[in-house]
């Protein structure tokens, strides 16, 4: 018997400040027999962080020396460059027109923050608390409907050296986000040397080609039939710099990278 | 309407060389009404190299002194490391166990020489040219079925800053790898800000969740209802270094990173 799933996208109306995402989840489902037990609902991260009302107005929004100098050296709209840098745990470096950020373990441009799909002279933010907030809609929709889903938010990304964005997770609750596969044996009985699947990022990356990026309003994805354990883990475990290759090598490079 | 599509995991047996790889995929199909115009199939690159012969094996390899210099500083096995070398275009760097390489154009750890679902003592290198391949697998199942496939040809590879490997697109026929968004809308009617979308790193993403990298035997996927359009374009787009955000910022840090 081969293996089989489903992806479905979930259109919604505009998402604004205040929106309850889960109410709005719920009443979008169309899919055949709306949600079942073991369903995996991917939400985009600028549709969670809209209805938190992670929403910034740049004109009041006050350039500090720091953003300035950033801005004048990548060729970055001062305002946009300190929203960035409250946004960042730290400032990696850039490319004219970007900055490269490390923010809660990972390496993002501009931390993440994005003009597209915000009002008119405003920029939506990351989730504060991407984890807690798919943790509290996993618990809103079992409240609600009595089924358990696993939940994703999905944000879209660059990768060194890949041209284009695909989908990453950014806060997961109710799945295992990376599995480990160490002990497993591959096709000729040999230990696998390569042991942890990015199992959230490839349903992100599953998700986000029923989402799209612009003016699809499909900010939801429901993914059916992948058989994965719906639990009570959180989060997506991040790595230290050291311990990636990427970041390894550039650090090997030029130790004063992270500092 | 909301959209939808399905992806189905195709079991084979273990593929060997000098096996035909198009008739493996057509003698294991079984999802519903075997194979649709439009369909797309993604195939492991390894399963596509297993066939194409790219195996090698470590006996007959005799390190070079480069090799050797490498392997020391980095601590990986000599013979491994000549392999490496011979399949990079450039070696960027290095954590210990592995080689940071160029390879046409995109960035991966140890050239992409693997070690598992390979016979004891050997290595399979990346296919030889995963669009030729491709191109050549589309033309095979036209000609035996009449149907027009796209196809993808899939690794599993890190990502900077992220645990896990996750689905990338080495090679492509058929359809648009990198879809170009420009001119599109967001929500709120501007211009959106990235405009490129890795459609086929997305769908490896997608299938490589009923693929898996262990004994399961199943090396290809077939992803339905999508609803791109079947074209006779080749490849997946590549970037330069100086326009990738990530290189970018090491190469700006050590300029010798790239010579």
């Amino acid at each position: 018997m081969n293996s089989s799933y489903t992806v479905f996208g979930i259109k919604t109306g505009i998402i604004i400040p205040g929106d309850n995402i889960t109410d709005i989840i719920l009443c979008a489902l169309k899919v055949p027999d709306t949600l079942k037990d073991g369903d995996i609902i991917v939400i985009a991260e600028s549709a969670l962080a809209s209805s938190e009302g992670c929403i910034i107005k740049l004109d009041e929004v006050k350039p500090s020396e720091a953003a300035l100098e950033l801005s004048r050296r990548y060729n970055t709209e001062p305002r946009l460059t300190e929203v960035v840098l409250r946004e960042s745990d730290s400032i990696v470096g850039g490319i004219p027109g970007f900055l490269l950020c490390m923010k809660s373990g990972t390496l993002l441009p501009n931390a993440g923050v994005d003009g597209s799909n915000a009002p008119e002279g405003t920029v939506v933010t990351l989730p504060k608390n991407p984890d807690g907030s798919a943790e509290r809609i996993h618990n809103e929709i079992f409240e609600k409907t009595g089924i358990r889903a696993g939940i994703i938010i999905a944000d879209s990304r660059t990768h060194a050296m890949r041209l284009g964005c695909s989908g990453v997770a950014i806060g997961c609750y109710g799945i295992t986000a990376v599995s480990d596969e160490k002990g497993r044996k591959d096709l000729f009985g040999r230990a696998l040397e390569v042991t942890e699947l990015a199992i959230a990022d490839n349903i992100a990356s599953a998700a986000e080609l029923v989402m799209g990026e612009a003016n699809e309003s499909t900010p939801v994805a429901i993914i059916r039939g992948l058989g994965l354990e719906i639990n009570k883990e959180s989060g997506v475990q991040s790595i230290e710099p050291s311990g990636c290759l990427f970041m390894g090598v550039a650090m090997n490079s030029n130790p004063s990278l992270f500092n």
